[in-house]
């Protein structure tokens, strides 16, 4: 396998935009590929526990080796800790970086073609759970702000919020933000992920939705049962599908009164920029290897892809699974639900509702807890930041940076946004095979390269700007 | 552990009933309780293809050393054979055993306090899978021909039909049946199952339910993906919810149109003799750890566990099924549903109003599959050879037998029934804790011996009687 330090770095797309960032990239790229390679090599999977304390520590080096002037680990009881890093600059003006270093579980282990923690450089890329989302990212963060200081002075205040709980919904992030809210203070974030998309434009994402995460479950008899109880024996697994099917009927409409209480419909400037965007939606579903989006009208199912929340049952399960015929009468069912909220919807009144609506249909037996909740959170297209990472992003990459008013996923945006008033714009080392949280997780050298170069550019520019 | 040859043969409750049969079911008793587990140490397991030949092959040399006049394995291409034994008699009539040598699987392994196949004797019992159902009842038929062979020719001609499939569905049991109808021909049938229950009387069942095990699938994207499309992505667990909620609501009634066409009320003599035996009601809700039936009046519950088909979500599953949230939209969805069914429903009829039903209402992309079906079947409970075997119980155990005109479970008598136009009754050697399915499967020592000396005195009384 080829080294880091003896990859070769790909070719910037633009380094006339800015040719002694050009040639700093060029300097610092072995180590900034080794870096990459050592910290996906680290794992840290919060949901199984698995090297989460160790990552953390890495992180913080990799912050003190590269010249911050404060590394701090912050921590919570029960917590992952949150990685904070700072430094210094000229300006008045403070950018806050947002990062997590936590990843995915890597399962399934059969489906990769080499082991998710090996960082296996081939191909022109590096493959590894968390490379894409969101290790390298962060790495090119680092490295750029290593790139701007082999010139001089920082031109600006940068700040690094790296929290270990992403990938498990930001369990104890809000409060960590809040706890440190004036240390936090800064003008502009940038947010974690982003890339390249299929026709080669940057991509810029500028809000993302909510969560609530809810498992339900039913109890019937002690124990399973034989079948042939069924004429009089309660079932749990019927109980579940009544339940769920008063939920959400085949119209997609979600029946919990007051769900929509709280959606605000898009803004005229979100539209506008929706539609400054091309749509495959022919693509989409030739890619997915279905006929037909639930929503008819393509132009209305973009809509409701950004606009609109969700109900998806992401899983359920009861009683005999295996393969043939076995006639039992389960005595336990269970089932995951996520809500994908918009603004200004609450994950906690979201979960009233929904309690309240299945004791007042009849299913007061069904339990139902909250597993995870987030708000979602947008910045506005017209906001003078949107414009200069656009503008930064053009010039590093050649082709107009391609707007996302939101994205159809959520994040930990809220907390942010609402605890320090900043505008946030999400961009990253990805491109459209990136494989986030699935097998092959992979990034392209060229990208890393061209990542690096992008925020070093940002931070210079923003430095300059008045925005 | 003890061994068959030295444990010793619990007191027969009634030995003065019959003190030739008595004493010679004691010089019969440890050759009994060897060739039993001898038969349970055969593993049989039809759904897993585990042992069902050798112990076919065990089977009929059961029968080979007992002296049957005719011993005969019939194949058909795909199936468990069939073992069929007959015995000469002096009389002109004929009396058929139904039994079935496969048991159902063992597992879960880890809850048996001995091990399935090891047939361990202790405290009275004998614990291993298929002890009670259904090798203590062929054993102890095949112990009383010799018990009755020791003193004199048999009063009648005895058949066995053996088969090797009763617990996946018995498949190609009506196959076997009909090619063999002329040879089977009898004036009566002992079914396989049977004991004595909480309060001591012995158990005789004129009938079953049928069934017809229905799988259902859907199919969404081509694999799972982000729950973020969950606005529009068609999500295959939603599908079947939906599907599942037609087909029957909360208030317990099948919604398939012509489902309860051919539902047969329960004849008057059948609901006279449902109401001759004691039925409690809370002991069951306690036993089941239940507050309350599906059916809220007792009396509508009893009748309903009997007479009316039901339609019971066995098992179901999609997606993600792990602990905490994982936000994924499932490109499968599966469940499993049995519809036991009552006199004269059909299941291929059934499954195709099922068909029609699904199409009609919107689900025609939901996936429907009969597993395995079979017709009900019941014995009138005012026949002669009914009140011959209730007479012999009685004589045997002395105390008045219970008679349940149908089990609410299903099983193969219909073929027999249908091709053979005879009487049936249904016996055995189990108690109401025989754990049948289930871990710890056993019977008590004593039942065995009690069954032994029933069907000793059955089969000469049939031998005499006119019924």
């Amino acid at each position: 396998m080829p080294k880091p330090e003896t990859t070769p770095m790909p070719e910037l797309l633009e380094p006339g935009a800015a040719p002694d960032l050009a040639r700093a990239v060029e300097a610092e790229w072995g180590r900034a590929l080794a870096d990459l390679v050592r910290l996906v090599r680290q794992p840290s999977v919060a949901a199984q526990g698995l090297g989460v304390e160790a990552c953390a520590e890495l992180t913080a080096e990799l912050f003190r080796a590269s010249g911050a002037d404060a590394v701090e680990v912050w921590r919570l009881p029960g917590a992952s800790p949150v990685v904070y890093a700072e430094f210094a600059g000229e300006g008045e003006r403070t950018l806050l970086f947002y990062n997590h270093y936590d990843v995915q579980p890597p399962e399934p282990l059969e489906l990769w073609s080499s082991p998710p923690w090996e960082a296996e450089i081939r191909e022109g890329r590096i493959v590894g759970r968390g490379v894409s989302d969101d290790k390298a990212p962060l790495v090119a963060r680092i490295a750029a702000l290593r790139v701007l200081g082999s010139l001089g002075p920082l031109p600006c205040r940068v700040k690094f919020l790296v929290e270990g709980e992403e990938e498990i919904g930001s369990v104890h992030f809000h409060d960590y933000v809040r706890a440190h809210r004036e240390r936090l203070a800064a003008d502009a974030c940038i947010w974690e992920f982003g890339g390249v998309d299929q026709d080669g434009h940057p991509e810029l994402t500028l809000g993302l939705k909510g969560l609530a995460y809810v498992e339900l479950s039913a109890q019937g008899a002690n124990r399973d049962q034989h079948s042939s109880v069924g004429a009089i024996v309660p079932n749990p697994a019927w109980r579940l599908v009544w339940a769920l099917a008063a939920l959400k009927g085949p119209d997609g409409r979600v029946r919990i009164p007051g769900f929509y209480d709280d959606v605000k419909p898009p803004t005229q400037e979100e539209l506008r920029a929706v539609y400054a965007v091309p749509w495959n939606p022919e693509r989409m579903r030739k890619n997915l290897g279905i006929e037909a989006f639930t929503v008819a009208d393509d132009d209305e199912a973009r809509l409701a892809l950004l606009f609109q929340p969700t109900c998806t049952i992401c899983g359920f399960e009861s009683g005999y699974r295996g393969p043939g015929p076995k006639t039992v009468l389960p005595a336990t069912a269970r089932a995951k639900v996520d809500m994908r909220l918009v603004p200004d919807q609450d994950p906690e009144d979201v979960f009233r509702k929904l309690r309240r609506f299945l004791d007042e249909s009849g299913f007061a037996d069904v339990q139902a807890e909250l597993l995870s909740g987030e708000r979602a959170y947008r910045t506005p297209p017209s906001h003078p930041f949107v414009k200069l990472v656009a503008r930064t992003a053009e010039a590093a990459y050649g082709r107009s940076a391609r707007i996302h008013v939101t994205s159809a996923g959520s994040g930990p945006m809220y907390p942010v946004g609402h605890e320090l008033g900043v505008p946030m714009v999400s961009t990253g080392c990805g491109y459209f095979d990136s494989r986030a949280h699935a097998p092959d997780e992979n990034i392209r050298l060229a990208d890393f390269a061209q990542g690096i170069y992008h925020m070093a550019m940002l931070v210079r520019e923003f430095g300059r700007a008045d925005a």
